[in-house]
């Protein structure tokens, strides 16, 4: 089975179920989205959409009505597809464990979302997932999806692997791979073994094969849907693993053992 | 005629040679290196190559000297093959006018290349390439290609291309499209006829699909062999640009005008 392991949502649901086609993806492990660049066919509009994400952030929308609202989408594209679809559910950024709680409860759980993400700390902010860390473990270690490309430093990411070793029964997935501290990342991942890489964002190739080469039971196949395509991010892999039995884990195996799929 | 727009010297040279072949290439426009990644299997050797930059950067190793051996090495894989190489030879950073002058006639023109590259200032340095771009304009408008990935800021390569407007005859290729600042740069060359978007390095493919939209006539599919391979860096491309006219031009038609080929 090739799993798409993570894409956000795309804009008509119809243009996400082609892509899949087009690269021959059995299932997607979908996340919701507050903007839809995909919509937008110039660089005017792309940019006013993504304009957006500072409404939000400098609270000209709201961010949590909007989290909700893309939650809400998210949840109905899955639930429209189960047999294409699993979700992985948006927290907001530095809840209390039991605020995290009461919203793994409220959003995450009840819409049958199998992990949170996509979490994305500022620099200097990745220590303030420890109450989420402890709220997954509480609730039978929900698997967290990260964003370790910028603007995380190493100093960030190697804060973000401290609380996996400190809750090494909680999944931690770093997307896309530590960004352009992929070597350093690599490294200290060796001995925690609930850490896994997302292979999306790829600049250079050399990254993913060393990733792959070094972790061939932890590394996940993901397009990061609008931002790549899910037939280039799955060639980017085909001509970079030789070994087919490899490979094939790589593209759906890995991700499939993780959620039981 | 399919043209891979900038790789580096790979070794054995038969393998650069197997890799064109792979990706239907005809003819690279090759780089010097003073390192050689690709022929490190494993991770620690990698990262010990890479680490000879630092000894470069640190004086442990003569810069001046690896620049010479590298050009040398460039010189010589060009001349074994002069029907699938053009070379583009390094100079080093912050040279006068005067010694930019002796430098291009010493490595450049005598070796028969066809532009300088890959220039990679630091953050706060792109103003000091102005005496290059004089130089360049007094030989003839050899082209300069610059690395703008990190650690290049914005602003940096607004200080680039001020220069580019200053001396509008000089070509300005602005390699990895600017990197992660690469909308900002799209919307910034608009006027700049002497610029020219680098493909290379692409972590998400909408950077390049909106590069090509807006300039198809500007912009130039790369590898940056061996951070890419040749294949995989023109699959993105054939994925990303619908329009077979334009994609040509992309994939060899455009560099080939500007170093007429």
């Amino acid at each position: 089975m090739i799993i798409d392991s993570h894409a956000h949502v795309i804009l008509p649901p119809e243009r996400q179920l082609a892509l899949m086609k087009d690269a021959g993806v059995n299932r997607t492990i979908l996340f919701s989205t507050t903007i839809h660049p995909e919509t937008k066919t110039n660089m005017a509009d792309f940019e006013a959409e993504l304009n957006q994400l500072y409404d939000i952030l400098n609270g000209v929308k709201n961010p949590l009505q909007e989290r909700v609202r893309s939650l809400a989408e998210l949840a109905e594209v899955v639930k429209e597809n189960p047999d294409k679809y699993l979700g992985f559910g948006p927290i907001p950024f530095g809840l209390s464990y039991q605020e995290n709680l009461e919203w793994i409860s409220k959003y995450i759980l009840s819409n049958g979302f199998r992990g949170i993400g996509e979490l994305a700390p500022g620099s200097g902010q990745t220590a303030k997932l420890e109450p989420l860390f402890e709220a997954s473990m509480e609730v039978g270690n929900l698997p967290l999806w990260v964003h370790t490309f910028l603007p995380l430093s190493f100093d960030d990411i190697k804060k973000l692997l401290y609380l996996a070793k400190k809750y090494p029964t909680v999944p931690l997935i770093l997307g896309h791979l530590g960004g352009i501290h992929w070597l350093n990342t690599l490294k200290a991942v060796r001995d925690l073994e609930n850490v896994y890489l997302d292979l999306s964002a790829t600049f250079t190739t050399i990254a993913p094969s060393f990733a792959i080469q070094e972790y061939p039971e932890r590394t996940f196949f993901s397009s990061d849907a609008p931002y790549s395509s899910p037939l280039t991010a799955r060639t980017i892999l085909e001509q970079t693993v030789a070994d087919k039995e490899v490979l094939e884990q790589v593209l759906g195996g890995n991700i499939a053992r993780l959620l039981k799929i």
